[in-house]
């Protein structure tokens, strides 16, 4: 058995260790007799799954206890329509600012369910740098200010947390979840799909300030509803029981490598030694403005787009795979998540020198 | 390793040669270095397993070619709105039938949606009987007329289908999908949650009449909208990957098995063996309309419910699980979905005499 370096965008890779006990408590989890797949999620078994991994993820977060997590379905585009029809009829508006494609989105999903405003955008620099803080235009009746922190496909990443007065803070923290510590206290609600940082994909996480619920739409299906979910622990209809196990085991592996910070410094460094190469270089580019550069996502070009199926085969014969840049954009694109190792990294720029060498 | 008798109502038991596959190719599959979980939905590798699970459940389900296949999430609470809120705007009302919990559940939630009306209901016998057809009273300008196809808390099951006419017949099939045949050109759409009888949770399959899509209210979210995800072939959003992999696993295995009409018949032998037996004691009690009971799930009773702990107690210790019945309805309830051998039922008979033998 060969692993590749995978630097798909999502889904996307994980812990070798999380995935052999995975296999290993396959058909028996701690002597129970059962798969974890198999297991009534009201049953003792996947209650204490649950409610571990709930106590993990809060610990490392650091989750106030004015919060509530959620563990839902739908990913972060079902989210883009669950988050207004939760929170937006508090006032019936609200702010988004547009920083690239996931954020469009997100905006022009929520404006079925109230009046919507562009508070800022990044689009006279073709959302290759963030709109500053002092050109947003906030409405302070706006029920929430909506970010995306991480744009996976623009390949750019809030390095600051914006400051929105008393205006509740919502952030889609899908591509940059559990990447580095963060102020969860400066955030009205965090959504994330886990299939980047946390686990599989069908697993939706929502951490959510306790007094900004009960404001539902009454078009707010049931399963979909905060509140609901709330008061039911996340069992208000059969929750994803695999996927909250895998990111349990996800969780109780990024705390032995040292929690948030530990992880933190691990990103960087990844992602330094790429945009260090790339700004050494001319024969390959990443036009996002430095500030404001993603340590996730690192969009990159190849000075001749002729050459671009050359480099991924090169790459896919040296077992790097998932290169390919978006569809929407072209080029190239290594997702360098916690669990892309530094070793992946250090072998991708190696390969793209000698790219360059027999290209350049 | 010792494997229990698992009689959970969902998520439910899975075949073990299932278990055993997905632990053998959890760090690689098929030769492609990485887990199913770590794949990106838009590769090569995971789009040939979800082409395949997809036409299996086509051609063991006998799904004419008018009708498209959708792996969803939420599940069928999730559903109870999402059925209305892509259907009823084609007239604006809708017909359902209450048989059990689980279709109340439904009605409930659809009112939001537009004007909903029972059509017929077993609540006259207590819900122990369905409701004749010669009794319904349907409406004809109706978008669809619901049914849940079997009650997994009360244990009825339609074991005939319903003549609705013109108007589409909508099946929450959730606890007896995959578990005998039945004619997909009779229904206009079928919904279920994977948990019971084709995976884990966190999937939901829809199968739909083409021509039943485009008729979505506005305020439908993007992610649970069937027309876009026809369109999108189920990928608008992430699909939930690892779940839609198991499932294809578990079409395999029903297949190797002989398909539908095998399974049917095994599940009958089941079902018999337990409702035999019940029927010839008067120590346990299912007060269930002979003629519709279910084949999946088998609530009784014992005649002094002081003696139900002491049960439960002496089925753990023979390694037969989750036999507590819905807490609703007290009592006990023996889900026995097609991956519950025929051995799990005979042990549990067996434990019944003894237990009927020492307290009777």
């Amino acid at each position: 058995m060969t692993r590749v370096f995978n630097f798909s965008p999502g889904p996307a890779t994980l812990p070798e260790p999380v995935l052999r006990q995975a296999a290993e408590e396959m058909l028996d989890w701690h002597g129970s007799g059962m798969s974890v797949m198999e297991m009534s999620h009201r049953g003792k078994e996947f209650m204490s799954i649950h409610a571990e991994t709930e106590d993990l993820l809060k610990e490392l977060m650091g989750i106030p206890a004015n919060y509530k997590v959620l563990f839902m379905q739908g990913g972060a585009i079902g989210e883009n329509a669950i988050v207004p029809m939760n929170l937006i009829g508090a006032t019936g508006k609200a702010d988004y600012v547009l920083t690239g494609d996931w954020s469009k989105k997100s905006y022009k999903e929520a404006k079925t369910y109230g009046q919507v405003n562009v508070a800022a955008t990044g689009e006279a620099s073709k959302f290759t740098a963030l709109p500053k803080q002092q050109e947003w235009k906030l409405d302070p009746g706006a029920a929430y200010v909506h970010i995306c922190s991480n744009e996976t496909i623009g390949g750019v990443q809030f390095h600051w947390t914006p400051d929105t007065g008393r205006v509740p803070l919502v952030a889609d923290m899908s591509s940059d979840i559990l990447s580095r510590p963060i102020d969860v206290a400066k955030y009205g609600l965090i959504y994330a799909g886990a299939q980047k940082n946390i686990g599989p994909s069908g697993l939706t996480i929502v951490i959510v300030r306790e007094d900004l619920l009960g404001h539902a739409l009454p078009v707010t299906p049931s399963a979909f509803n905060y509140k609901v979910q709330a008061e039911a622990d996340s069992m208000y209809n059969t929750p994803p029981t695999y996927a909250i196990y895998i990111a349990g085991l996800v969780l109780k592996h990024v705390k032995k490598l040292g929690g948030m910070k530990a992880v933190a410094q691990h990103n960087e460094e990844k992602a330094a030694i790429l945009y260090d190469f790339l700004d050494a270089t001319a024969f390959y580019r990443n036009p996002i403005a430095k500030e404001d550069r993603s340590r996730m996502n690192v969009p990159f070009w190849l000075k001749d787009d002729a050459l671009n199926d050359a480099f991924l085969k090169g790459a896919q014969e040296r077992g790097m795979i998932q290169l390919k840049g978006h569809r929407s954009v072209g080029g190239m694109r290594a997702s360098i998540y916690n669990a892309m190792p530094i070793e992946g990294v250090k072998a991708l720029v190696q390969y793209m020198k000698e790219f360059e060498r027999q290209h350049g």
